[in-house]
């Protein structure tokens, strides 16, 4: 809420205008401001359109109802692969946001340079230090490493109900083979799998030697790395602006084009066999190749890095949610769409939204991405109240 | 309290009813919740019934006087057995939690990984960094090792009133030995042991070569390994659901009977000479072979993962004053039961819950762990204040 104590938007802007001790240019500012959060001039042209999911209702419908009978686990077991030497901040808040959203347990697999900082962050998670960057072995061992951090990350696979994949994971190339197989058994067992930065999926193959071979031109670097999670139906690409752009270059082979936003996502989707992308901007758009939808509530204007781990930390627990309700045949689903992948997505993409404008309503310029995360709570319970 | 503000709860199931601009989804789910939670429908037999503790009286009763004349350590010393490579969170919601409640000091024995980030979590705990897994021990070196272990433990142990075995330990085998060896001698020394993880019992012996030959089937695995705790009526097992049905069917060899779980509980800690038994759930169950008590209290339907560290810290607290209340025959004691290990449960389980419902009425699905143990002290203060 941007408009606040009983005033609306005209009172806003009248009195705006008519504030006479105001600077001018303030007063500009703040009209300006107004005008394109509020999308006066039809800007936020989506909203109300007829792809705007009915995200509330949508959100109210996958929450599980908070059972005193249930036990540890039953509300979702979210594991984040994630965080090496450079980056820990993302992979702790894709984590502690499945956690503050209301999943029951939240691991994180990292490397063991990472571990200790993320442990630190928070008591709350299970951090676990198994995956290997290229400085710490040998040409030699290779393979018998690679072996062993797959199966450590694999001994917990059949826990999880859904897997987070690339908050702060780096470029190593090594680390980033083992990821593609780790990928590939969390496919066999069944787990959704979310892929946060599309840019794994292409590195993924290209570093691996026994692939190198076959990268003759971009487009079948990219349809091959694709084929990870192509024709993986519990599978969601989150791609931003730059990765969304080198999606369609490589997999449609065009440039991005805005007029047909719905048709080409719709068309990138169903190319990379119906997994669902989640296509940020200033609207999400979400599609699985077979419908497309936005989420387009108002969020914030601060754009500081993380806020894509929490969405996927956040996607990761409202897919897990929808699955269970889904394959429980629970109450008759009345909600459309009926994918949780495209219901995982427009929960958590509508849940950080909300929260990102509580924070900034709070913060303003100074918001940041842990201030989201203590808005998660209150903006769900908003939503749709615990009780 | 989930029914706020002066409404009661037929108010607030009116009010949903008749709310006709809400959606009747979440119209519905709030009735189901209330019904639920409420027990409205007799769900929560339990309370109220002759097997229902009087736990505020209990608590009130062993928690001592705060009296300026006693010095550091009289009001409790615990010690918490626990944390490893993967798991830190656990043994530092255990000892801090006692620390909260009103013990004096609160000591973490944890592998080496561990204590660093264990010890960043707060400067109030004492942090020991003795413990071993088996990958930093060569097989030549094991036995001597395993003996420094633990007389490192060893040598603090008369100093301690209570035990916590268990939270963050892992499964590492070479640590399993070296921690049945020091429950062993906590036993020597007649220092409470309370087992967070009934896995350990299991797994300490099958995981010793001396021991391995002997099991040849499950049931006799089981009963010789929980020969280390069996007879001992200073040691108190906190299973979970599935800990506990593991536990039915190897020493009573038969599947959990929740139609008679008081006379099921009572045959099982007979079976297992005494010791007293925390079976968790939504009513907690608490025997010692000899009578049989439940504590009911409304807590949270949030399952995050860490309560039951928090209530094996708690529990340790309110044993050592119990032990030392009834020690001293202090006040010609006119709570029942007697035998302090049951005190213990019962006060431990009851301000758990009252901390796990105030941290739900303020944070809702948000409820973390660590907001549960923000409000162990003011649970405390409301039902024994300070002065």
């Amino acid at each position: 809420m941007i408009v606040k104590h009983g005033m609306n938007y005209l009172t806003v802007l009248n009195s705006a205008i008519n504030y006479k001790l105001a600077p001018p240019l303030a007063v500009l500012r703040r009209q300006q401001f107004l005008i394109r959060v509020l999308g006066v001039g039809g800007e936020n042209r989506m909203q109300g359109s007829k792809f705007e999911a009915d995200s509330d209702n949508i959100l109210r419908a996958i929450t599980p109802v908070l059972d005193p009978n249930r036990h540890k686990g039953q509300a979702g077991k979210v594991a984040v692969i994630g965080g090496c030497r450079e980056y820990t901040g993302a992979p702790y808040f894709a984590a502690i946001s499945a956690l503050k959203i209301g999943a029951d347990l939240s691991h994180v697999f990292c490397t063991k340079d990472a571990a200790p900082v993320i442990k630190s962050y928070s008591p709350e998670l299970i951090v676990h230090p198994v995956l290997e960057e290229s400085y710490s072995v040998g040409d030699r061992d290779k393979d018998h490493i690679s072996r062993r951090v797959v199966a450590e990350v694999d001994k917990w696979m059949e826990r999880f109900d859904c897997l987070v994949v690339g908050p702060g994971l780096g470029r190593d190339p090594f680390l980033l083979d083992c990821v593609s197989e780790i990928i590939k058994q969390a496919r066999q067992s069944n787990v959704p799998v979310i892929i946060d930065g599309v840019f794994y999926l292409i590195k993924i193959f290209s570093c691996s030697p026994c692939f190198s071979e076959l990268f003759t031109d971009g487009l079948f670097l990219v349809t091959n790395n694709l084929g990870l999670v192509s024709g993986y139906p519990l599978a969601i690409l989150t791609p931003n602006v730059n990765e969304y752009k080198r999606l369609v270059q490589k997999v449609l082979n065009c440039e991005v084009n805005d007029q047909d936003a719905h048709g080409q996502l719709l068309s990138l989707a169903k190319q990379i066999g119906g997994v669902t992308i989640l296509r940020k901007g200033k609207c999400d758009l979400i599609s699985d190749g077979e419908i497309v939808k936005s989420v387009s509530s108002h969020g914030s204007p601060r754009r500081c890095g993380g806020q894509g781990d929490i969405l996927s930390g956040s996607v990761a627990v409202f897919l897990s949610w929808a699955r269970q309700l889904i394959l429980a045949d629970e109450g008759n689903l009345i909600i459309s769409p009926k994918n949780p992948t495209m219901l995982g997505c427009i929960a958590g993409s509508a849940l950080l939204r909300k929260a990102a404008s509580l924070a900034f309503e709070d913060r303003k310029r100074s918001t940041l991405t842990t201030d989201i995360i203590e808005c998660l709570g209150r903006s769900l319970e908003d939503i749709c109240p615990a009780c």
